[in-house]
Parts: C-alpha cells; structure tokens; sequence
C-alpha cells in the first residue's frame, strides 16, 4: 500500500489513483490546481489557497459545485491517513471528461477533482543553506501566468535545463525584466536594503508566500517596491530570494553564473525567512 | 461496450482507459499528440504524421523506444476493432508518470501511450458548404507552437470564446500578423490570386495538410508565398481559408464581423479542398 489519493469523491490507494484518458487536463491542459504546504500535520495559508483556486476556476468558467469546507475536509483526510507531519497536499481540478473537443462539453460536465500527499521537509531544508543558483531563460510561457493552470511544460523544460547546466533554478525575463521562476516568486534586495518584487499582471502568479512577505516585512519597517526589476539589476542586487509556498522564502545566490552579493545566502533574506516560518506557526489550520 | 481504446499495450472498453494522475500529461502537460484522418478505414498522410511525432518528441527530449511500424499496427486494429470508415485518430505520448517534480523523471520513465478513434465526417463536412466566421484574439499561446504539445488550454479557450460569439473559429495575431487557427493554419489568396500562408517559425505548427496544399497548389500553377498577413490583408482578401489534418480545407467567409470576398465560401478554395482530397484518396495507407 502506497499513499491514499482522492479522485472524484474515492480514497484510493496511489497505485489505482487514475483519471480518464478523456479528462479534458490530460488533453487540453485544461485544469487548475493548488499546493498547500503542511507542518504538524496542518495547513499553511489555507484561506489564501482557496481564494486563488476560486479566482482560477473563474477566470476558465469551470463550475466547481463543492465548498471549501468539502476540500477542506479531504486535504485533512488525506494528512490523517496518510500521516503527514511535514510536506504539502497537492489539488487540481480539471473540466472534467468528455469526448475529445476543443470546444467546451455542452452540456456541463462534472469537474475532476484530484487531491494527494507528498512528504518534504519544509523548515529544515537542506538546500536553503546553500542557497540556489539560478539561470535564466527567455518567458516563454503563455500569456495568463496569473492563472494556476497546468500549462506547466516550459516551466518543467527550463527546470530541467538549469539542473542539467549543474544550477538550481529557472528564472524567467520578458523585456529583459524579470518575471518569475518556475514555480516561484523572485524578489531581491538593493545596496541600500529596499525590497523589490514584480507588480502583479497577467505575466505571474499572485504567489500566497509573496503576499505574506510583503505585508510583514512592511510591518517589520522595510521598504518594499512592487515593481518589475531587471536581470543585470538582480545581478547587481545586495541578495536576492524567491519565495513559494513549499519552500518558503530560498535564498538566490548566483544568477547566470554571477555571485549575488558575497555568493552566499543573505542576512535579511535569512531573516526574513525564519520571520516567516514564525507567522505561518500562528495561522496552521 | 464502447470504443476500445488502446492505454499503454492494453485493448481497453473507452470506460476503463486510464491514466495515472501522477502521469505528466496530466500534472504538466508533458506531452505531445497527432491527430490522423481516416478515410474508408484508412489513414492519411501517415508518413507526414509520424514524422511530426518524433520530431515534437525529440524537441522535448522524451525518449520513445517503439517502432513507426508498431504505432501504426495500434492505429490499424483500433480502425478495426471499433469498425471506423471515416474520422480521426488521436495519439497522445506523455513523458509518463512520475512523483510530481517539476524536473523530469530521473531514472528515465516509460513514457505513456494512449490511442483512441472518433467518428466524424470529413469529406461531406456540412460546415464546408456555410464556410467558417473567425474572431481574432491576441496569440497568448506560449512561445514554441511549433511542438505539438498538449498545452492547448489557450486554444480551447479562444475556440469557445468564438462559439459564444455565434462565430465558428478563433485565429490568432501576433504583432498585428495572424498566426494560425486555435487548430488549423490560416490561408489568404490575395486580389490576384496568390495563395499566402504564414512561414514555419516557432509561431505555428507546421501542419502537413499546409505542407501537402503548398505542394499541389504549385504542382497546379499556382503562385505561393510563405509570409506572414495582416489580419487587415486578411479580411480585404479575395478568399481565405484554414486547413487541418480532419477538416482539410475550410473556407472562411467572415473575420471579425467582416466578410471576406463575396461572404461565401471562394471559387478556388472549394477547387482545391477538391483538389486535396483527390490527392490524398491516392496515398491512403
């Protein structure tokens, strides 16, 4: 027996945990979904995700029936059975099943609903020590980032090429600007310790994490500029990070091959991210 | 019983053909497709299709151990076994299934294979005689069209936004240039009579019923200009028309409320959908 997964109202084993060959987010990507991170077995952001979920399945007109409360209620099934102290739950909603059509199915169908467990260590990551090296890569992607689907491909692509160049990461510019990672929020710090991040377009994802560190950072006196910065000017920065919700806030310390400050993680960057850690331990759910 | 759809070496009732959720067509849109016509039970421009097909494969380093000749047997005893005179069949090859990670699997994973048929009439297209009303929206697709990904999401999108609209197809402009149809390449034959047709770039598919009407409009004296058009030449054209491998040469009658020519399907477009289907009723296989 593996992981117990949900799949359209079943608790299955991960082995039997199958969706449709006609599932419209296998065919057409056309699916949304959320990562919520867990610690002690709760639930991080947790009002933060499901506002999101909702303004995606909006913004495609998926019709998703249940309530939060119902989903609620199978992320903590899914932690109980499977036992997860520390890692995240993972949840997509696609369509649903119909014979292959570009056009919506008429009449509506039922939404698919997948939700499963993965174990990580969150807190104690090993990587944040280190801190990443990132490489940049032309934004591909299409032009809605701001909604969480699955058209993850270019961001799995450009993923994979910065492991194989012996990196960590993937950042992506459009306009030679910075947007984000590839499945992060990118932000750095100035010489004279302002905090910068992209404004919010159709051009990334409304991170939940982002959101989090700009408010308490503010209420913790930094200055914080949410506006589009460069590659050279991430390049020249005092530290740079990126923030995500299962990896909190990862220090930046090469970006094309060039040393962000003194190379290794940063000072506020380090603090920031156990100020973090501090406030999501208040809000578990 | 229903269609039997072939998943992975297995014959399945279409009821039972799955897939994994951890499958990275599903989670990531890490896959690519074709889709071949069918005529009197016999497949079109095969060649052309399985070349298409390794080439999207290669692009995106997925690994394919099995022969052209073995992925054609599956296609011959689908056409078979669910008795299809006239349709389509679609091939999906995902990178396969995997614990979600944005990176690709490592080891290497077998990928996934699914094939099923659909019904559908292709020669007497009652939708030929009416031609086609297009809507034009901005080309937000991600940045390589050219690989037959399943990251479709855009153009499912932009085809119903045209069905809401009481219009029949969606084109795409980038840079005020169409690029090509949510499925199909876009065709223009000017005020005197040359047939236009965007180039091959990373904006488009390079569709084989494009490349065969390249060939044979030339073949039959016609003058050929790979370019890109103007959304604006496009409507001021004499005809247009989209072409896709099931709906071989559509005329367009309309863009954007405008009409195009005469507002019915052109003389010379219905000459070479005739034209088209008596050449590749010679090249069934």
């Amino acid at each position: 027996m593996g992981r117990t997964v949900f799949v359209n109202g079943e608790y299955l084993d991960e082995k039997d945990a199958k969706v449709s060959v006609f599932d419209r987010g296998f065919l057409f990507s056309d699916s949304v979904y959320e990562v919520t991170a867990v610690i002690n077995q709760k639930l991080v952001s947790w009002k933060g995700h499901t506002q999101r979920l909702r303004r995606s399945l909006r913004e495609l007109k998926i019709k998703l029936e249940i309530s939060d409360e119902y989903i609620l209620n199978i992320h903590r099934r899914l932690l109980d059975v499977n036992n997860l102290e520390e890692g995240l739950v993972y949840l997509q909603i696609s369509r649903g099943v119909a014979d292959r059509d570009f056009s919506f199915p008429d009449p509506v169908v039922d939404p698919t609903i997948v939700v499963f467990t993965q174990e990580k260590s969150l807190i104690n990551n090993n990587k944040v020590q280190l801190g990443a090296k990132v490489v940049s890569f032309p934004d591909l992607r299409w032009g809605r980032s701001d909604i969480k689907s699955t058209q993850l491909l270019y961001a799995s692509i450009s993923k994979q090429q910065a492991l194989d160049q012996g990196k960590d990461e993937a950042w992506f510019v459009k306009d030679k600007l910075v947007t984000e990672g590839s499945s992060n929020n990118a932000f750095i710090i100035s010489k004279d310790k302002k905090l910068k991040t992209r404004s919010l377009t159709r051009d990334i994802l409304a991170g939940i994490t982002r959101e989090s560190i700009i408010q308490f950072s503010k209420s913790q006196g930094y200055i914080f500029e949410e506006k589009p910065f460069s590659l050279e000017e991430a390049k020249n920065s005092l530290e740079a990070f990126s923030s995500s919700s299962t990896t909190f806030i990862m220090p930046v310390v090469e970006i094309d091959g060039v040393k962000v400050g003194s190379g290794l993680p940063g000072k506020i960057t380090m603090d920031l991210r156990s100020l973090y850690v501090k406030n999501i331990m208040k809000e578990l759910i």
